[in-house]
């Protein structure tokens, strides 16, 4: 069964996404056995924090998802050869440059890169992994880096979490951190993750919402649960699929986008395997264990991928789409990423403008097997088409003009064709930032 | 073989099209034996012509390219059915409702529109066909129309057809017409073509540059050519993917988009047809005649299709991206529309700054085979990339950046993996137009 717990799930109230207000700041972010670190070493050229650590006291295990570009930055290629053997210490990340088209060079300073944390920090060989985000094509000044990694392994401290988010950052207006905590099998498991994302990219005009906009998405958890790492992998790539895929186009990624999860065990719980066993009644274990990682572990990246879709800057609204009744999950996909990629859609409700014929347009050139005729879709739950055609009734159009006024609205599309569903999230298409951007420019 | 005169065609320059100085005036547009009209029959509520009429003094052979949109207005659907006759007589538009989405009562609205022309005109039953384009869901005024047609039938005239370029305009910024003569077996033969497409759709506040946010591209081309239906059918297919469908993505269309050609035999030329003649040495008859139709052809629906690029208000540059090299004409395909189609890559250029990075990522992210170690791209033959990386050399950056302040770029990317090519056009992206209009709304 696909679990589908984002989906109007009222734990993540809309609201709280919304407003950014006093998120990030980083209290009480904390993982049993784990360090972080955030510093400047003079890659951002405003003296911001451009490097991070992440560090786990035993070695973890390790899983991780990268992007589907073909075009792949030197850190990506290191990091699919690193992550085979499902272990990883320490996880060191800088902002600022990509180091993406940089070809041989980019490697070798890829490769020194984890080499100086491995070194920094006395662990093993081949037990670090890199990520980088920033300007593509520019080789890394990878002697700065070398030069601060001293100072940033001396910054490790297990309440360093909120350095290491801001260190990330690019052109992020906030950063992006979220945690759950749950009990499995009565031990207490936390699961934390920092990301990068969104935001526009300097001077880039684009909006974040366009998946052709969007920046570099950088994701890294870490928990103390105890977890087999092949489960791990599946885990994630489902989690990942249902978050940070899903604000997004499947294969329409940077030259970077990354997530890792670094699992630490320190929570001593019994570990999460492939192998399930029946669980006593009432009690969290075996395959119930599993569940209530998966939901948590989707819970935390859904949190994040809902703050890379609100940090387009200038958006108004959190639009989620809620496509069902396709005849595939495939088809159900194609309708929903068409629709919620549409700018014709989008400015639409940025202007608040009831304009489901945009809608209809965009379902019928997405490529997914559709009828006209029995296409429904509702704003908030006032219905705007039935059966291909403008709803009627008393007061509808009052209420439909309603709806597209609030600041979170959910477009619900039944193709009434199949059982096929896809949830996915996108923000509203203001001009406000590239109206500032247009003037600032000229 | 694959004709791809618009590639670089020194007959079509750059400049003509991006300067609508004087064109579309109508001087001159005349076909022998055909008439056109344009006439205000009240569905635009500023007064504007909203219905245009083009008839063949006989039947005239005909062929059609329908959107492939699963969300098919009424006229589509009509159409649809009436082109399999390959026999037409004339072509009805209204502008300012593009009768889509209106159910059972849409497909009647659109067949009392053919039956009132048909009886105006007094030509045969099912010899009429029809197009419509502006909003979505609403009823089409059909009494207005029906009254309109006296006015719009005695209003024909072999010189109409500047009227009728004008009422088939919704928000396009300047009409759009092309024509072409030539002498084929020492027969001169002219082909006329009238389009609206692109430009803002009101309120939309996106470019018209984006796929998505293409307005309904119809275009009506009239020929005195004599032709048999089935190679008409084959090389309007040919020039409308060379042309028409080498501004946006193939699939991606409205719910409206229409093609249609009429050619009536006027010219007396010996009737080009799929039973090629070896022609005699100097002369230009047999698969000579066709070939040079078919270029004509091409040309017209070209300098259209460059037209509805231009019309996205605010565009600064006319950007050609010019793929070769890939495994297959598919993946070039993919890796032009994704490139061109990137916001990122359009504000690039829009914002003069030459970050061929943006160019590498959408290469990467579009689908097709690459290898970034063979990839290759020029601005206007200054080499950008060389082997996957920045290409280095004395002035490179200057030369770079000199080519970026172009109004007419051509963007060169060489894959390096085989003989696949393709050539799109797209706008850059500015936001004069939005900024205007987000002021406007507020």
């Amino acid at each position: 069964m696909k679990l589908r717990t984002q989906n109007s799930d009222p734990r993540i109230p809309l609201t709280s996404i919304l407003s950014p207000k006093g998120r990030g700041k980083g209290e009480g972010l904390f993982v049993p056995g784990f360090k972080a670190a955030g510093i400047s070493c003079g890659i951002k050229k405003n003296g911001n924090k451009d490097l991070a650590l992440i560090y786990s006291e035993t070695a973890a295990v390790a899983a991780g998802v990268f992007t589907k570009n073909k075009v792949k930055a030197a850190p990506i290629l290191l990091d699919m050869e690193r992550i085979k053997k499902g272990l990883c210490q320490a996880v060191i990340i800088n902002s600022g440059n990509a180091n993406a088209c940089t070809g041989k060079k980019g490697m070798e300073d890829a490769a020194r890169m984890v080499a100086a944390v491995e070194d920094g920090l006395g662990i093993k060989k081949g037990f670090a992994m890199v990520s980088s985000t920033g300007v593509i094509g520019q080789r890394l000044p990878i002697d700065r880096i070398e030069k601060g990694i001293p100072k940033l392994v001396s910054s490790l401290s297990s309440k360093g979490w909120n350095d290491a988010v801001h260190a990330i950052m690019t052109t992020d207006a906030f950063p992006k951190a979220a945690f759950e905590k749950c009990r499995i099998g009565g031990k207490e498991i936390t699961v934390l993750g920092i990301a990068k994302g969104a935001g526009m990219i300097c001077p880039n005009l684009a909006p974040a919402s366009f998946k052709q906009g969007m920046a570099t998405m950088l994701a890294f958890i870490a928990t103390d649960a105890a977890i087999e790492q092949k489960i791990l992998q599946a885990m994630l790539k489902k989690a990942v699929d249902n978050s940070f895929n899903s604000i997004t186009v499947d294969g329409d990624t940077s030259t970077n986008d990354t997530a890792l999860i670094l699992a630490n065990g320190k929570a001593g719980n019994e570990k999460i395997g492939s192998r399930v066993k029946p669980a006593p009644a009432g009690s969290k274990q075996g395959g119930e264990g599993a569940r209530i990682f998966q939901e948590m572990l989707e819970r935390v990246c859904l949190k994040l991928a809902k703050m890379i879709v609100k940090d387009g800057e200038g958006a108004t609204k959190l639009l989620e789409f809620d496509v069902s009744g396709a005849k595939t999950d495939k088809d159900a996909n194609k309708v929903a990423e068409t629709v919620a990629n549409s700018p014709l859609v989008k400015t639409a409700f940025f202007g608040e403008d009831a304009n489901w014929g945009r809608i209809m347009a965009a379902i019928g050139r997405s490529g997914a097997d559709v009828k006209q005729e029995r296409i429904n879709i509702y704003f908030n739950d006032v219905p705007v088409v039935i059966k291909g055609q403008g709803a009627r009734g008393k007061g509808q159009e009052i209420k439909a003009a309603k709806a597209v006024k609030e600041k979170e609205i959910c477009i619900r599309i039944e193709l009434g064709l199949g059982k096929g569903a896809k949830t996915v999230w996108a923000s509203d298409l203001s001009y406000e930032y590239v109206t500032i951007n247009a003037a600032y420019r000229s």
